[in-house]
């Protein structure tokens, strides 16, 4: 490695080339309209207080010129079933709508660095297919005709390499799609790209060797999030109309929040998750921790409209799904006479949340309180919960990491500054301290029943439909800042459907200026986490205009139930849009 | 162990002195009604042709002179709803149904030794605070007010041992109720009395040195089977109205063959699991292989009635439960227009069902041919099916088995005669080595789907409802000959839901004397079974009849088809009646 070129870059090169080569010379923006900075991995962790000066990038793609004016209409106009419509009652062409989302793709993709895999050539390809069959039987392929989407670099297409940008996974194309990903194309919805991960999928900014590092569009000195970070950044420049990830510590969630947009972790078996490279041993999930495949979307209409279209056939496609039906799952409410009962969760127990956390879930709760048909009770932190997190960690880290680590070594890659002293090789668990994990889990289960239900002497019934708390116990981080995962990791761990909905962006008046917080340190991670609010450690200003969330859980699987819970909130708070909001 | 008399020989006096007083002196047997023999755990393997005279119990109830002809008409005229009617409809009295089948589960456990732990003071004080509340409030408790219910040995009841068969875990009464056990109390349902199980509960024979073997009422010749098989022998003599066991390699489907009753081995999440005693590390399910709890009944009806009240409900009782509907799960079947399409799967492919069973399961398959509505279709053997039993057994050692085997020698203990030989310490899997059969898992499933669906350029569809196939490669055997339960714990490892249903007895056709099987042996295990037809190693006579069933599988989590499959099929056979069969 000392003298020599390394080999993996090299391939990064290559690789970087052939990703550049994908877009069309038109396409192309000008040097001068992509801003300075943070393209690379080494622009990182710094600590202490800075000068910041916001660098957003959301207005590009209406101004570069490359994108034409009936190009906007179709990327900025439509929700997923009104730009469905548009193709299926014959207003618009697959062909039109396909090749504006793919230039928006790209002119978003100079500004972030969020795709790894453009597929515009065969998107295209597959929209005048699927304009000819429209022509020829008038009818749609599927109920997503035409609707474009991406996905995660995990996920397999056929011909496409999964490199979870890892050199040592670079130019090995896959054989087959994921089941997902026909799924996906079965209903008529045309994938256009792939998108960023973080080295290692195990840390929340996506940054790696081969791609570089996702910058999230509305401030690119704050995290795009992860391991799905690539398309919360095209996603929130309308890139893209839906795009899928993974979650297994809040990986779909975590890049929703920082790009102020909506993420939807569903429980285990609502969506295909397998036909993905997760560059860990096959079968991992099965014993530890199982990640989830899951929606980002820009409204909570088009996370409804696309998994009412997924969970009913998940199972014909997902060896790992189950049967759903996604109106009929739990009783449909009507607000009035039943109520929704909204469960407030104000802290984990293991790392309180920085004051402008408290002050949104304050805010969110007060809006519901005054909403016809919602109550809303406050929830104690039940004494399981500051087990999660720790559970969660050790459930993910089952085997000694080597398959990864060999991975990455077998290619003289270096670490991502924020994994450099954080991931080393571990020992592997026996089968009787993996059996007690679990079956510490299976305890913790049961006693988080509680939280959801009301037990009389003779029977037990359900008391808490959904609860709120927050995505995470900070604001959107500077860069390789974001801590802990707790509040996301939990409710894998539980296999709880959950969902991050943006609520507003951070204002004047949430900076606190002068006011530290006084409550007592709880410990390790609660420390860390307060460095992200000490005005000796962080200027808050840095924090201004920054998108605030909140999660929003419901009891397992009961995934049509969160998407009621998310409209509900996203009603109570504002009407929903998120322009509104941001 | 030499000289002295062994302690577990001491707990087991006690033990089971303790279960005979529990029995009242006028329900107790005049000792010429019992029939000699088998009542020992070593009367057991011998090979070779005898001759065989049939003994079966099934008349005593009714001729024995303890049970009144009230009570006689309460335990055997009606099916669950309609006894519970009678109950709530104010005609019967709990007390008095409860008391009738206590009295009939105390005469059937002298003479099957079915019995574990005898419930009936409790039960009865149950049944008058059911009265109580009905005369008081005219409402019943629940749905399955009064109903008598049985559990096998390994769930936990409040204050009553879980010793499942050792010595070692004798007199250690449990702290709590299974979820289970709560859910079946809060519907109204009081549970009469625990059942008998295999000493480690991984063996098909329900004998231990605590409580001896339970035998076969319809012929002490053959097993009752296991592990559930106390439930199967209650149940055939009705000394309950429907039981609850475990299944993981076939423990509730087998003894329901063995005795020619229901039993349904759910998906996992329908039924709560909680709360047993396994003799096996805690967590050890989540990690290798799942049990699932399922009933056992006399007709499908009866598992309908008790299925319909638990699946709703689950999710609140058991923190292993998921939300389920029992009516809107899957699409209701209207036979016509929409087919009902069965496939028959003829064997594993590992194991070539002997004459009788495939006579069986084509006779079942022609008589489907002619329902209306129905779809009979051949399934060729899916290329990874062979494979199921031998990963199947697998994850059901990742650990070394030391749990169990210090449990059975702390005290001294022998292992049953089937068990000698058989059960030995292990070596524990690696997590590496576990992920690996998990992944290997994974890859079945995938395959597996190809049995269900039709896939075509651009969509999946589903192909068949239901299949149906061997619950077993033989037909009900002497005891501890049972050979191997590929059949049965393929469908553990596939999460497929699975059920027994019984067909009709063995006739004289069936024997087909002087005729040996002539395809080709397929290795060690079809070569074991062999010998369960081989007229030089048996004489098939014993066999004549003996309850001849079908296995009724669906896909994962589709529990609602698969009671609507086992109804079609039993309609077709011939009106579903028990009493018509045997």
């Amino acid at each position: 490695m000392a003298s020599q070129e390394p080999h993996y870059k090299a391939i990064a090169q290559r690789k970087q080339a052939e990703l550049a080569a994908a877009i069309p010379a038109e396409w192309r923006l000008p040097a001068h309209l992509i801003p300075d900075g943070m393209l690379s991995i080494s622009d990182s962790i710094t600590v202490g207080p800075k000068s910041y000066k916001r660098v957003g990038v959301m207005d590009i793609p209406r101004t570069c010129g490359i994108i034409t004016p009936k190009e906007l209409e179709i990327t900025e106009k439509y929700d997923v079933r009104g730009l469905v419509a548009e193709m299926t009652e014959g207003r618009l062409k697959a062909e039109d709508v396909v090749r504006g989302f793919c230039k928006r793709a790209a002119v978003t993709h100079q500004l972030t660095r969020c795709l790894t895999e453009p597929l515009f050539d065969r998107a295209l390809q597959r929209a005048r297919e699927l304009d000819d069959h429209f022509q020829r039987t008038g009818a749609p392929i599927g109920p997503l005709h035409g609707l474009p989407v991406s996905v995660k670099d995990t996920f397999n297409v056929k011909g496409v390499d999964s490199s979870i940008g890892l050199s040592a996974l670079a130019f090995k194309p896959a054989k087959a799609n994921a089941p997902l990903v026909d799924l996906l194309q079965s209903l008529g919805a045309v994938v256009i790209a792939k998108t960023n991960i973080p080295q290692t999928l195990g840390t929340l900014d996506s940054c790696n060797h081969l791609f570089g590092r996702t910058l999230n569009p509305l401030n690119r000195q704050w995290t795009a999030g992860g391991s799905t970070g690539g398309e919360g950044a095209l996603l929130a420049m309308r890139g893209s109309m839906v795009g899928f990830g993974t979650d297994i510590g809040g990986s779909i969630r975590i890049p929703a929040m920082c790009q102020g947009i909506y993420g939807f972790k569903p429980s285990n078996g609502r969506v295909p998750y397998g036909g993905q490279q997760s560059g860990q041993i096959e079968g991992k999930g099965r014993i530890g921790l199982q990640a989830v495949a899951g929606p980002l979307a820009r409204s909570v209409a088009d996370i409804n409209a696309v998994m009412a279209e997924i969970v009913p056939r998940a199972e014909l496609f997902g060896a790992d799904c189950i049967p759903g039906s996604w109106l009929s799952q739990s009783v449909p409410i009507t607000l009035a006479p039943r109520n929704f009962t909204i469960g407030v969760l104000k802290t984990d127990g293991l790392v309180t949340p920085l004051p402008p956390i408290t002050r949104i879930l304050n805010e969110v709760a007060n809006k519901l309180r005054s909403t016809p048909g919602v109550e809303v009770v406050d929830i104690p932190v039940p004494s399981v919960l500051p087990k999660c997190q720790g559970l969660a960690g050790r459930l993910m880290g089952v085997d000694d990491g080597s398959h990864m680590l060999d991975l990455i070594e077998s290619m003289g890659e270096e670490l991502t500054p924020w994994l450099q002293g954080r991931l080393r090789r571990g020992k592997a668990l026996t089968v009787l301290q993996l059996a007690n994990l679990q079956a510490q889990r299976a305890e913790i289960e049961e006693e988080m029943m509680k939280m959801w239900t009301l037990t009389s002497q003779a029977s037990v019934a359900r008391r808490v439909d959904a609860i709120i708390c927050p995505v995470a116990p900070h604001p959107v981080p500077e860069l390789d800042r974001y801590n802990a995962v707790g509040y996301t990791s939990a409710f894998v761990l539980l296999d709880y459907p959950a969902a991050s909905v943006p609520v507003r962006s951070f204002t004047e008046s949430d900076l606190e200026i002068g006011r530290e917080m006084d409550s007592p340190v709880l410990g390790s991670w609660d420390k860390a986490n307060r460095q992200l609010w000490d005005e000796k450690m962080v200027d808050r200003r840095v924090y201004l205009g920054s998108p605030l969330s909140v999660q929003v859980v419901t009891p397992k699987q009961h995934d049509y139930q969160l998407f009621q819970a998310m409209e509900i909130i996203d009603r109570a708070v504002q009407g929903g849009s998120l322009s509104a909001k941001l």
